[in-house]
């Protein structure tokens, strides 16, 4: 796995590029966080459709073939670059469009006006997530101009509509699909771990999300005339929902941590050795106290453990004072987090018979299937993980952590399920880099770094061979 | 208990008064049936205001001191007659405004056109209440036209905003407290029995009215992040919900049932004597079955069962589709229904020490009580009680049956709390009245024996003495 003289060759003149273009890179980067393209805003349709046309314009400048391919939203940035036959084909998935920039006031300067300050610049989305998808193009600017060629196939794929919901994504990708073969998937739109150390993402968590829907009787009833005669939906939806998990976080559904793949010796090992500032968590949004699973760590709570957590509930009555009705329904949003080798399907099914085995005489209970996603686990050992591992300690100097993050990324789980191959999330951001707030920020270091350890992961890709 | 010979004498002169100008007393009824006072519709002030105007100017009219008492809102109606120094004293309690009409187009004929078919008035208020508030004053006017008297000292309370909940009625009783001595409070605004059988309400419930916020972080969280570690204000809001009652309505609070005063055998022979058509009561609003505490009959459930019932509940995500978050905070209406001899005061408490007991690590539980009402009790063997009875039978030619209603009538518990009085609700309406739906009736046999039994009632309340 140590690089081939050639290699060597080629990724020394990469950096010795880099090092030499960091100023013209620093202000394309600028020239690209200066445009509005808040996509969620219709108010700025024309700025983000001009961010889509930067990044068409840069990648066909260079050489590899762009295109703005519409949607019924913002359009995806498509790119390919093929001159590779024989070697992988990655697929790069981000995003141009950024969050919306309220509440302005608390920026210190405009958001759209980038300010560079102490080795970080700050710029709404200098981190989510131009700043990612800038030097993936500078990575592939420098093979080109020094090597004239990359060492693998790549094919960009840039939305403009993450910010809001993805919503016109599966439909593309499944439109596309005949041009979208690759043997991996690189999303790069995660971070560092605490403490601006490098990580991958190896694993996310599945989902299987539900609604509970208790119904009485025909309409809300007095509840003086009613009480002590008619079913409650509303106590029985509590009672319901009581009965799936205990307070201290271990779900009651029978069978349900049957499927549950056990941690390994090794992956404990790892979760033990991740630093974790459990004061920090705990205040950042004033968390009274960490309540969970027993016998497990938080990061493992939060990565490897499977969840039942109510969303949110209504039903009769909810303004001011008092209306004494027995309410005629009562509901709730239940979703599980998955974990390997939980099967959505069968997990919703566990959770039914539980909640039809609760459902009290009186009222009709029924739960339903509102949408499924499969997790997905890179294992740390698989050659894709190796190599980006690799990379990340030559450019940064130590080796990273393996993350398996609690929530899930609707891209990585879009690409997992169309391509069926692995889906390796790479990306750079320190963890303090307030996307979604005012002063966002990317230290430079980190994206000047990113651009050189993507160079050499591609690299590394080819090497393996996959 | 049975008629002087002067008594008989009165009564008889009262009967044949009755039944000299029951044509003119339709025709009076009818015309204050015209009149369409929505209270609760501004577009109607003038409406309201012109039906209280015509309750003063007839009981002026038949000597009866009488004014329009302003409130913030629709006037009371104040009427006292005095001339009989030593004899008990009564209030009279009604009300002249009336639900809204719509759907208008169910109604065969327009509401305030009243229609007179088959012995039945149909018209916006027959029943609910104008019609028992004419019966009453034709009750005094006949008395005053046969024997120049009333028997006993009235006071006539007749409010306008009782269909749109009697704001103003507690500061108006407060501020005219003086003026408001009585030996009893005769409400008239409940009816008979199934069956069109003569009922005297002797119970109402008291009630507890409290709600219960359960807190967690800040913000509402993101459910892959913190779940596994965040103590969900959703689930911890159920399961102390589910710690109160059980599923089959027996309440879980320790210490609760034992302020409860048994039912005597004699109480428990009454609820039994009553017929009860659970079919009927069943399907009237679609419920699948009844559902309460074993060993108790329906009547007893709701008449002398104390209850505890989530009146509604939110938090979180409430729309369509999904959202996975961990919700910062939820919340719960929640109100029991007190019967004798249960300490509303004593009762949250009992509540609110259960609740807390419930209230799991990592989030923050409150129960506050929002509003607590007692419970009333007239014996069946109180004088008052008795004479009603007598007076109906004496009418209607069967004994009553004694109701302990589920719910509670407010201004029942003004009266009580401000006078501490016996409270006594006879009403005279057919129990398909269809008060606040179209074509609301009131049968012309309970409204001529209604004013009948009234004459008979005041008479025998004189005799009593108090």
């Amino acid at each position: 796995m140590t690089d081939t003289g050639s290699d060597a060759q080629a990724l020394g003149a990469i950096d010795e590029y880099l090092a030499r273009t960091a100023d013209e890179r620093l202000a394309d980067y600028i020239d690209f966080l200066r445009i509005p393209s808040i996509g969620a805003l219709s108010g700025h349709d024309a700025d983000t459709a001009r961010a889509a046309d930067f990044l068409v314009q840069r990648l066909n400048a260079m050489g590899i073939k762009a295109e703005s391919s519409p949607t019924p939203g913002h359009p995806i940035v498509y790119a390919e670059w093929l001159g590779a036959p024989g070697a992988p084909t990655v697929i790069v998935y981000g995003h141009y469009d950024v969050q919306p920039v309220d509440p302005l006031d608390l920026w210190v300067r405009p958001p759209f006006e980038p300010r560079v300050e102490d080795g970080r610049i700050y710029a709404r989305g200098a981190a989510d997530d131009k700043g990612q998808v800038h030097l993936h193009l500078w990575a592939a600017r420098a093979w080109l101009e020094t090597a004239g060629r990359l060492p693998i196939n790549v094919k960009f794929v840039i939305e403009g509509e993450e910010e809001s919901g993805s919503e016109n994504f599966d439909a593309w990708l499944e439109a596309n699909r005949d041009r979208l073969s690759a043997d991996l998937v690189v999303v790069s739109d995660t971070g560092f771990f605490e403490g601006n150390r490098p990580a991958i993402t190896v694993g996310l968590r599945g989902l299987v999300y539900m609604q509970l829907d208790v119904s009485g009787p025909d309409v809300d009833l007095h509840s003086g005339t009613y009480g002590g005669n008619a079913q409650n939906p509303a106590n029985a939806l509590a009672a319901i929902i009581a009965g799936l998990k205990s307070m201290d976080g271990v779900i009651t559904v029978p069978g349900f941590y049957d499927q549950v793949r056990p941690l390994s010796d090794a992956e404990h090992a790892e979760f033990e050795r991740m630093p974790f500032d459990e004061a920090d968590f705990r205040t950042e949004h004033g968390l009274r106290e960490l309540v969970g699973e027993p016998g497990y760590l938080p990061l493992e709570r939060r990565g490897a453990r499977p969840t039942l957590d109510v969303n949110g509930l209504w039903g009769g009555f909810q303004g001011e004072g008092s209306k004494t009705i027995i309410p005629a329904h009562a509901h709730a949003k239940i979703s599980c987090r998955l974990v390997p080798d939980m099967d959505p399907q069968r997990t919703f099914e566990l959770v039914r018979e539980r909640v039809m085995s609760l459902a009290p005489a009186g009222v009709a209970v029924e739960l339903s299937l509102l949408s499924a996603g499969m997790w997905s686990l890179v294992p740390i050992d698989h050659p894709t993980s190796v190599a980006a591992a690799e990379a990340l300690e030559e450019v940064f100097g130590e080796p990273p952590f393996y993350l398996r993050e609690g929530g899930s990324i609707p891209a990585a789980a879009s690409f997992a399920g169309l391509l069926r191959v692995p889906v390796v999330l790479l990306g750079f951001t320190n963890p303090d880099d307030r996307a979604h707030a005012p002063n966002e920020v990317m230290y430079l270091a980190n994206y000047e770094g990113g651009a050189r350890t993507v160079a050499r992961y591609w690299q590394k890709l080819a090497d393996l061979g996959l």
